[in-house]
């Protein structure tokens, strides 16, 4: 059978289209015969109002998009299932936009998004120098990811985060840790905070950057390289699958873990914990990250109005917690 | 300023309406000249078409639904997004929908997708009696879950993956592996593969079967309990995470692996061989199952009327590999 359409939905009523229109939307009087013999005929033929049809009308699609570098890394995989979960809660549907780390695909994501009329945009990739965030309509949140003032970042406290790893590998005794990241740049709060730590205690900070766009396996070789030439008694990883991949490394080489190498790692998403709970990480409060940038979104579409001080006060970093294992 | 108009790029080329949409539509004959000043016109006011107004017109939304468990899981992750790769390229928009094992979730999900007229779904979840398959008129195509004999399923080879971990176990000495999983129902290939495969060596099978909605802590403790209680010299864990998981448990407990305990898991995602290349799992080809998916549906929303035969031979399960690595 056919998708049926409104008029079906009127003749099996024995009412007119208008009628069921206006019980649908709950529209002017209506008798609570109507009412019912309207409902029966919808539940009967499996009538469903078109949703896209509303949206032209009502101009709101209710429609969000979300840009992650993937799905596939288990951190994002959980901030986008937490987002997505919000949104469904508030009534809003997410477009997935895995843009793999490619700057050039997430500018093509964007004009997406647009050209679809969705209410707002949550994104939260590494790359730089993307072009048409200066100019999108739609509003728009990022997650931990500076874009211009006036979009508000949902963000944890990374400089926190990073002088509580770094002040843990030093108070454990090591000497020589190094921080391995993705890019050190002057926006990256953890190195910062890294460095600073290490200063204090009168120690010689070493990052080793390995670049968001280097394949795994390479990443893996350059990281593996780089312990083999340089004598280190502690890392400090940005993320917890190159803290993993350092302590097969470890296991491989045979440095006694903690004894010799002390590792740390940072995220703590409930993939990596399940899988390794012995790891000590920085737990990013990954629930409340995804909770608040679909919620900040949210605001920005239904109160555009709403005055800009509320919304940088929902900035604030949130909290993030040492979760101390057997690696450190 | 407010969102350009169709009116607004037909003042600015100096040309009508319904001229603005010929070019755009590429339909009817139309000078260089005029071409050139529209694309000007809509170049310099940032005009975008409305994507849903188009779809309404053409009847296609050129958007499909993924359902699935959840993106947090590494696995799921990296299908998810191979899926959307693979829609991006061929125009194809996706609506994440996470329904959390949650059967109830899953069937307001479908609900929700035909409300929005999307061209098709793909679902690849465990939950059983979710409603409204068998009435869902946008064509379905399912991931490894047995859906209807008129949905097709995309999977891999799940017979040969049992049998090529409990072989492996088996030739390496294991006597009393156990084989742990979610759930343990007739449908499930990889146990059926394993039960066979110990009896065709004269060993005893033992199934532990977890329960897809008991939380991770409790499915832990679970696991822990029972390799306490009951001796196992080998561990064939239905995935990757489970398999980390019973790794751990070795270490803390003072198993030698794979002296006295070998552990295989399952899935091989990007992320679980990334932090441990160490670990013997059965790989499934995720690249191929998400793409082969994709596909699948593009196909039956573009050529609804292809033969029934080629579709299901598109249903052959793909190949899977034991990746070998030091826990066995």
């Amino acid at each position: 059978m056919s998708r049926p359409k409104l008029q079906d939905v009127a003749a099996r009523a024995g009412v007119s289209v208008t009628t069921v229109s206006r019980v649908l939307n709950d529209r002017g009087y209506l008798s609570a015969d109507i009412r019912r013999r309207v409902a029966e005929a919808v539940a009967e033929l499996g009538y469903r109002p078109n949703e896209i049809a509303r949206s032209l009308i009502g101009q709101k699609s209710r429609l969000v998009g979300l840009i992650v570098p993937t799905v596939a890394d288990p951190f994002f995989g959980e901030l986008a299932s937490r987002i997505e979960g919000e949104l469904a809660s508030k009534g809003y549907k997410m477009l997935l936009c895995d843009c793999l780390e490619n700057a050039e695909r997430e500018a093509e994501y964007l004009e997406m998004l647009q050209a679809n009329r969705v209410d707002g945009i949550i994104t939260s990739t590494h790359n730089r120098n993307v072009e048409g965030y200066d100019r999108a309509d739609a509003p728009i949140v990022a997650v931990d990811r500076r874009l211009g003032s006036d979009i508000p970042i949902i963000r944890s406290d990374n400089r926190t985060g990073g002088r509580l790893a770094t002040g843990h590998l030093i108070a454990r005794g090591s000497r020589s840790a190094v921080f391995i990241t993705a890019t050190d740049h002057p926006g990256n709060d953890r190195a910062a905070a890294y460095r600073e730590t290490m200063r204090d205690h009168g120690l010689d900070p070493r990052v080793l950057a390995y670049g968001y766009s280097t394949p795994m396996r390479q990443r893996r070789a350059l990281i593996e390289t780089w312990l083999m030439d340089n004598d280190a008694d502690g890392v400090f990883a940005s993320d917890d699958l190159t803290a993993l991949m350092v302590l097969e490394w470890a296991r491989k080489t045979g440095r006694r873990v903690p004894d010799t190498l002390r590792i740390v790692g940072y995220d703590g998403s409930r993939a990596a914990l399940l899988a390794m709970p012995g790891l000590t990480t920085v737990r990013q409060p990954i629930d409340a990250l995804g909770a608040r940038a679909a919620q900040a979104l949210i605001r920005r579409i239904e109160t555009p109005d709403d005055d800009r001080e509320s919304r940088l006060a929902a900035e604030a970093p949130l909290p993030v917690e040492l979760h101390q294992g057997w690696t450190s």
